[in-house]
């Protein structure tokens, strides 16, 4: 069953039960790119609604008739609550214009067609709503998309991973907390070194994502410009003085978060820096939890063969051939999703440096990589921290057992001895397999003076 | 409604109307990771599908029961045609344990539950057929994981990305053949230069394509090469000696594609550098695609300020704001998959490279991409072939006219005055904003030799 | 010639004009890695002599002799100049140990021969003045090596880089400035689109380097953050209380910039992420320029068969064949260092996402790295300045011929007759070659109506 | 001292003792950029000697006087001695203009004022052999830098670098065999698993440097393929029927490698899709390695706190502070080798993607990251080979000690008791610290049983 749609190419059957008209009709039979996986991020239309709704409300203030502009704003909610995409009425891929136009006219002639039906009019009929002259009134793809871009990545940073980020840090934290006193041998190079506690090898990790947090937060004044008000090459033509301004602090109000005006539209229809500057920060924070799920899964490495300090949740059977076999998935399933941000980014910069005059058209490449990027390490630091990091246990009797036999112990001789003297008592006890406190007698220490000087209990800090 | 599943860690309720077991449940609720956009490719599951026949057919002249042997056959017949994936029988998402374990079980417990089904059984009983004795007999996720990886993007490549790259290097060839008398200029660092045929240029991106094929031919033996039979770690313990190549044999049969053993097993499950080296091919087709399409966007620039070469299909309207537009946006859809194809080949490297001992585990981050930047360029390259290639036309007046107006046509008067003397033409020409001729006149040059020398027919090849 | 000198592992002959010893000989012998363009970056010696200053200096304060302190400030003053780097005493490549260890023994070395030369010792002896237990004193290769790192991208970030970009962006916020009144075509999708001045073009680009400063300005409160204190595992065993607070504030005088001890050293040996984070900010500022740079050559390409619009400064003969021609080379340097960073910033992220347990040891090719994109994009982006950006030319009567021809002054008609017939009159004179105002009068438009409705110098703003 | 060179853009002073002209001179001031470490490399220097011998060999056929064409020939050859380069008259760094004309005209500056020389001339006069007449005849850099990138990536991949992977492939064979009856534990998940050799798993390493020695030999094909003869734009414009070809088979003969014309020239001016397909290979030998060479630094981590399966040769102390540590450093630099290939990659893909029209001007970028790729894979793997993997000792006491007390003997329970219950035996003995065998027992399998059943040394392959 369909209906007929037009646009300025012409007529286009549409399918009766979808909002979207003639353009979107026209991109979806002409991108046939991937499939539902390949779709439109959720978020970008959401945002699109909220930027939809703002506009309606600022246009009002500017002669937009009334009944309409709460029309459109009535059609946007229901676009912003998710709903109308669950629904289908999105269905085109990332993979079209580089601009999002297509996605832009999706969002215009859903809300017209929804608002015409909420006015009691004619789907199609592009009366009482235009998609253009009222939805998309002051606009253009080219400023609504980016600040879409911007609105959709600023909300999901902000309320889904900083939280999650936040969660994973607290956990690492408690665990810090938990095992201040467990004196372990510390690993550099991969080899034994001198000890530290279990809890200050953790509050490393700790330490890392609150950078992370901060790396955040250091990226968010630029995430909260908004190209709303450029339209077409920046210069906000067809637009009214104030209308940027009025709309930018209607998506404050309405996301609750601090969008302004970017403060020259140029730069924010041209260039998408500030999303290859966002996913830095998200490839840093990549780079910290693959380090720290690394850590965890070798010193997790055993039960018998392994390093065998740590015990990790066993929340699955292991090994479909290997039975009693447990393995640290999630740290797996963490490093799998950094080693995707790594990649992601790249695509971002690429994209990113990829643009040409007034206008990138690398855009739902952009969008679609750090929103997908944003999701996996949310989900994946949720999952990471519930079902891994909060049921870690502490192997205390293995811990103690190799730190104790380790040579870097030496080290608290330096001091006493000297370096090269010290140097020669560990590589005779490993030459010989004996112990450091054998062999520093022999060096003519004293064992008073060996049991004084080396006490892992005091080789924690400065003196 | 629900039915109860075991599995070595206990018993965990599953939707009734799933075929999958205790396993697969336990999975999907430890890795709520993204959504419907995030699951385990189809491909990889049915290619799982074609191996568990495989091995089950073998597994008969190995002393399996041959009602159990052809009740896993009937049911992988389902996995192979795409019927249970697209029944949500495969819900595990991408980011799980890193060596694809949960999915193989996944397979084994539908598998198993439907040739239960199958013969008369009750789901969940793991009788008469269970899903490690049986459908896992002689196998290990780590050697049906990657197998099923090699077997699913053998198929992709030879089936999907070989022939769609075939079709836009066919196209490109017949407009290079159609064009083949059109003189043009040459433009090298974006400056003009001497003249071309556009049939000559367009044959530089079909000879592009013409090795991207090439390339995708020379990665193929690794492919081709497959790890089943090594087991849990590369030795083949609990497997009979025949086992790997005889179903080599069967999956090569049920695929058409040759299939063979892998020569080392402990390589073919600790690594995934086929899989690296697949990607290098993917890259460098996308290196060419990127060239060709930002090549065919800037031809088509304009249609008035631009360069104007060439005209593009008019798909859509181009703006939401600009009445008339119309934009390259084919040549943007896949520009953007080729940024992604470079971000995933970064993401696979990545995962390439952090394998530990006897197993890789960063198999489904990997393969997710192979099969995501595949399906991107098969899919991307036929909307491009289709929807631009195919229908671009040449802007014949407006490409004489600029061509005839280049200075770089004094470089034919190299051979007959030298470097120096026509370098200080066409500067004077340009200079004075006149034409060649006249320059050259003033310079010496009798009009009948510069007539004679300077042919853009007889430039655009050696004599 | 040549002396003996002694290590833990026994003794080696070292050339007699250099003043390393015995481990910088064998890292030199063990890793013959590349020539003299694999050296470890000068930068990073200076910084460690800065950091040997300080110190020698603050030990002093807890003991140490001060004659000895004295001694190895001297001798740093020597690496801090650049003299003893210059005079080839720091032979080793960026490929040996991945805590730099060799580099810091090599400091050590050096700093301590010398020191004994000016007390009047013989080189070699250790006496008075040893590498390990006086100028290596409370330290460790793992806190040094990484503060080093900090110190040198530190200084080069800010004396260096900094300013070049300021310069950058200075000078097209001066072309920005002195084209503030060139109305020319905008270019969206690559295709004409409506207007805007060459000044608001270049107040994009100007834009994008501001932000780029910021950027860097936001990276630096990580990289302020020392190590040093924190020796081997990040305990501080073997130093006293307050030594790493004492040496960071002496760093900040020595260097002018604000280094403090790091709020927790586990992170600060353990992870380099706050190299990850500078280089995002790096690769940001790539994709900035390159966006720029290409932009500059496209609207600078002809002569005579390109867009035309900018004349860049002649700086050499471009071609060895084609007399006359003059290429964009300035901006095919710059765009070449921006590739170079977008790959660097790769080997970074990978090198950063391996660390294991107490330390990264993939810290030499980090800061190599770092260093390098530092120095390209610094020589780089004075090079552009001075070199393209300064002598760029505005061809104003190409401008505004291309301008006046554009179709896409059509959108000024939007709110006057609306989208859809404004694209009909666009479309004709299109597909007829006409003028918009011929199609607009055809279309029942005034001509005194179209004469006011579309004036550039009224599309440049909001109303 | 200097003297005056001319070129088409007027005069230049020149070192008096360089034999480079006024075009070399003039980029060496605009393009100041970084210092000896960012030369043009000199294998591309060479090659391009060879390239120019070659042509004016082929010139000679053309018509071009003997006593010229032998007085360049001569100067050539002190060019690939690579004798002029070490004299510094090649001073151009890599990042000039994207085509590397500069270098071009730098060669043909040096060769025609050496061959000046020999003949008697004065430097400078361009008399009797011209730079651009006589030593670029037949040539543009659009087709000579091309053919020097594949001559010299040609001559380094099959002279230098398969060699140094042979050579650590057979090292690492060698180790293979040697260790071929040690049986030790299987690790997947960096978990326990089943018993395999330890020559078993250098099998894999082996195979996997095996695998990449045919991936070298998989790309060579195209890196044959030379762009001389394709001139200014890929036409042939200026030569003459034959010359590409017969120079080709020159320089065949002069490197003894098969060079051959490629098949279109416009596909050999406007992409280096073959340099990215190379490193693509080189990315999958640097992913390899970096396996390999991580697993050996964790089976060798130690002393007491690690795996320590392997004992690593002791290059060099350790550390600065801890005495008697010894660590993997050759692994460290390898695995930084890897990084840096990892990265170069990305930035030749960006460059190979960036191409315009008829001409790539990302060159010098691109072969410069190829040529440090194959520089650093080949010095690495010759150092790690040689200092490492041929001297690494096995721990048999330890190998055999760990690997008895592994639970995943289990598996070889499968085929008897079935997963279900092999499972509940480990787990059981997992809880409660005890051995397999007993859990068995209590388990009701005969001790006989559990003696013929479970035998790792019958663990190592199919039955």
């Amino acid at each position: 069953m369909s209906r007929i749609e037009k646009d300025t190419l012409g007529a286009m059957e549409v399918p009766v039960d979808r909002y979207f008209g003639a353009q979107t009709m026209r991109c979806a039979l002409n991108f046939p790119i991937g499939g539902i996986e390949e779709r439109m991020p959720k978020a970008v239309v959401q945002a699109m609604g909220i930027l939809k709704k703002a506009a309606a409300e600022v246009n009002r203030e500017f002669g937009l008739e009334a009944k309409i502009s709460t029309a459109i704003a009535s059609a946007a909610d229901e676009v912003i609550s998710g709903k109308l995409y669950d629904e289908n009425h999105f269905p085109l891929p990332i993979w079209q214009t580089g601009s999002g136009t297509q996605t832009n006219m999706n969002v215009n002639e859903v809300i017209s067609n929804r608002a015409i039906e909420l006015l009691g009019g004619t789907l199609g009929s592009k009366d009482p709503v235009h998609p253009n002259d009222h939805v998309n009134k002051s606009q253009s793809s080219n400023d609504t998309f980016p600040s879409a871009i911007h609105i959709s990545v600023g909300i999901e940073l902000m309320k889904r991973l900083r939280p999650a980020i936040t969660g994973l840090r607290d956990a690492l934290a408690a665990k810090s907390q938990e095992w201040k006193d467990i004196i372990k041998i510390g690993r550099t190079h991969t080899q034994d070194a001198v000890p530290l506690t279990l809890g200050q090898e953790f509050s490393g990790y700790t330490q890392q994502l609150t950078n992370g947090l901060e790396r955040l937060d250091a990226v968010m004044p630029h995430v909260y410009q908004l190209a709303l008000g450029g339209t077409a090459v920046g210069t906000g033509l067809n637009t009214r003085k104030g209308f940027a301004e009025k709309c930018a602090q209607r998506i404050a109000q309405l996301t609750s978060l601090p969008f302004v005006t970017a403060p020259n539209f140029f730069e924010a229809l041209a260039a998408r820096d500030a999303m290859v500057e966002v996913h830095g920060a998200l490839n840093t924070i990549a780079v910290s939890i693959m380090k720290i799920a690394n850590d965890i899964r070798f010193l997790g490495s055993g039960p018998r063969c392994g390093l065998g300090e740590l015990s990790l949740p066993e929340n699955e059977p292991g090994s479909s051939i290997m039975p009693g076999k447990v393995n640290p998935t999630q740290c797996e399933a963490i490093t799998m999703i950094c080693a995707q941000v790594m990649g992601n980014h790249v695509a971002v910069s690429v994209g990113g440096s990829n643009g040409h005059f007034e206008l990138n058209t690398f855009k739902p490449l952009i969008v679609s990589n750090v929103l997908r990027s944003i999701k996996l390490l949310t989900d994946g630091s949720i999952t990471f921290t519930n079902n891994c990091v909060k049921g870690i246990k502490a192997n205390k009797e293995k811990i103690a057992k190799i730190m104790n036999e380790s040579l870097m112990l030496v080290t608290a001789l330096n001091p006493h001895v000297g370096y090269d003297k010290a140097a020669l008592i560990a590589k005779t006890a490993h030459k010989n397999g004996t112990t450091l406190k054998q062999e520093a007698i022999n060096a003519g220490i004293s064992e008073k003076d060996f049991n004084d000087w080396v006490r892992p209990e005091q080789m924690l800090g400065p003196k």
